[in-house]
């Protein structure tokens, strides 16, 4: 067996020391990793800055990738924060006596072996190991190699919180960085349960593409916000802005105002008014830029048809003017990747409607698409949003890291 | 676009039209197709026959293929049984005002478009298509060309239903018989949410490994039975028969003794005996083979490696001898395909444990592993037993073909 499947063998073969670990060492673990970030912060800023000293000043990689003494301290909160969760796993979901005698029980149990595939956020190792241990999981982690002493630092802590508990390192197992890991990692059904890719649009299509271990994705998120005839006009403003600025980088952010076509002319000068002090870029289809024209927004631009169905993730947007909320919906229909979508419209039958229409994750009425998010929906921390529709829709919270098993017990029970 | 994701994308625009329909129109479109079962039964018959005309008389797809008064009667009961079954789409699953004015839900919603591709039974297309009618779903079908006659005739009837309701025939789509349509069905990401393949386990592979449509795999069962240092004999040997002989050819039934050493000597002979009116073959390894040829077991043959992690689906099995549930619980997780397994004990601590150690879609104490099926514990009829971990596993039933859809109804809501 070659190096790197050895490892996954012995990670999997760490799965019941952690699965049947008592809650109250699980959060021994947890707690203790957080007074680690803290004590040991000199340590960690030491191997971050080997990481950063490889990039050049320029490099965007290079916010992603620091650490320093608040990201530490929200790191240690959150493992806290981590710590205080119930455990999703051991949970009767379903009980019931199949015949006299014959007792059927569903319950709750960790996935396994959890598989991260990330990019240089070194915060991912602390975040994902730490959902994976109050689950009963055992993780295996391959970091970008831009993140290497980062990672392997952290990694270092999560072992000695572990050991302080008596359990095994591989519980938390983090692999070389070398491309073999990944491909290996990819065809590993047989010691791993399930991967999560977090990161580029390029790193999830790679994973989804070559995975036989079933992928959990967590994708781009190509969001609208529909703006209807009965909108109220003000609160449309504060939801574009709100959604498009308060956040661009993330995958909940705006890309694409779509405005009934009765509203434009009123509702577009009021939009961009709204969007000027933040000289967010418009990339608007004809009819709008002929609107937006007139009234002298400086950013201004026509649409090209890659501007549609684009996730901007930065202060830049499109917009267009459809006929009526059957076209809103076919242009959400084609350009959607089925994450957060919302419409502005005080008309209930009409929300409804887009309600129960739209396909995606999240569907709002009168909010930013800015709430999908785990914290927001009062689900605790997230490994991200799930654009997919099995197992998990949405934020993949803790609750999630568990899959079902079937209990069976009886006292000679056979089926005629 | 090429014909057949024409055929897909013609499926995947139905999806409002089933998805939306009242229970009372989706129970009247499967009462109208029982009816039509046995009304039909001549025009069905027919077609089955110039299917059936086409296979030679020892061919034991024969079986399979065939379609008469008895089968197509029970196919037209299982259809009036689906329409009674509770709808899964449409369940608030979660409800909680996430801030003052901005409310959340979690509710069920169909998957919108499940593939299907299986082999020679005709009995899949109504099963298939019933379930999925009555969770509001899309189904897309690739039958096996063997049973094309049969399969275009029972979609015809399902499209009469249908159209009795003023529905669209596109919500049961037929796809051609031609190996592109395979294809291209496996890379319909776009416009089919969920592949479930069902047949031989060669099928099975071929789906996992090439599809980019997210699979549930319902796949292949090696089922053990672990008899305990602490078992009662006569549970034991009545669990094992019944394991093996009730019904050879499905996936619980067992594949695989394992008796705990001090008790073989006494064991095995009994469970010989149990097995000797089925002439069921025994694969046993060296020190079964020793103890059950001493008993002048007829059918008796020294077991080789691959006979232990295979799945018969016949009147044979494998035993082995193992020291004691360590030993059982390592043969398990190196041989298991995860389905269903079973421990006979009187020993309420060991058989915790063996709950808790096996990882298995169904674990067993003192029961057959023939129990493992949607209708036996309570689900309603099913698509096949799932072994993977993620969205379902075990019975994939009706609760399963929905997925999960966040709703949030705010009144001009932004986020900080």
């Amino acid at each position: 067996m070659e190096p790197i499947e050895q490892l996954l063998q012995i990670a999997h073969k760490a799965t019941p020391a952690i699965a049947l670990a008592s809650n109250q060492q699980k959060s021994a673990v947890l707690n203790r990793l957080a007074d680690l970030l803290l004590e040991r912060e000199a340590d960690v800023l030491r191997e971050n800055a080997r990481d950063l000293a490889q990039l050049t000043d320029d490099n965007p990689k290079k916010d992603r990738l620091l650490l320093n003494t608040k990201r530490l301290s929200e790191l240690a909160s959150a493992v806290r924060q981590v710590a205080t969760l119930p455990d999703p796993a051991g949970q009767v979901l379903l009980e019931r006596d199949i015949r006299p005698g014959l007792h059927l029980q569903k319950v709750s149990v960790p996935l396994g072996v959890v598989g991260v595939i990330y990019e240089s956020r070194p915060n991912v190792t602390i975040d994902v190991a730490a959902l994976c241990l109050r689950s009963g999981n055992v993780c295996v982690l391959k970091g970008g190699k831009e993140a290497a002493f980062s990672n392997q630092i952290l990694v270092d802590l999560l072992h000695e919180a572990l050991a302080a508990e008596g359990l095994p390192g591989a519980i938390i197992t983090l692999l070389p960085n070398d491309r073999e890991a990944v491909n290996t990692l990819l065809r590993a059904e047989r010691w791993v349960d399930i991967l999560i890719p977090r990161g580029s649009d390029t790193l999830i299509q790679f994973v989804r593409e070559n995975a036989r271990v079933p992928v959990i994705e967590t994708g781009a998120g190509v969001c609208h916000t529909y703006v209807d005839t009965d909108a109220d006009m003000n609160k449309g403003v504060d939801i574009v802005v709100n959604a498009k600025v308060s956040r661009p980088s993330v995958c909940n952010a705006l890309d694409t105002v779509l405005i009934a076509r009765t509203m434009a002319e009123r509702f577009l000068p009021l939009m961009a008014e709204g969007l000027r002090p933040w000289s967010v870029e418009i990339f608007a289809d004809q009819a709008a830029f002929d609107i937006l024209s007139k009234s002298g927004y400086p950013w201004l631009q026509k649409a090209s048809a890659d501007d549609f169905g684009r996730e901007f993730l930065s202060l830049r947007c499109s917009v267009a003017v459809v006929d009526d909320l059957d076209a809103a919906l076919e242009h959400i229909g084609q350009y959607s990747s089925r994450h957060s979508e919302a419409i502005v419209t005080e008309n209930p039958e009409t929300a409804e409607r887009f309600l129960s229409a739209v396909d995606a994750a999240a569907v709002y009425v009168n909010a930013s698409t800015r709430f999908t998010d785990g914290g927001e929906f009062g689900l605790g921390a997230e490994i991200g949003i799930s654009t997919q529709k099995l197992h998990a829709r949405g934020p993949f919270a803790l609750e999630k890291l568990v899959t079902e098993k079937w209990l069976v017990r009886g006292n000679g029970a056979v089926r005629n």
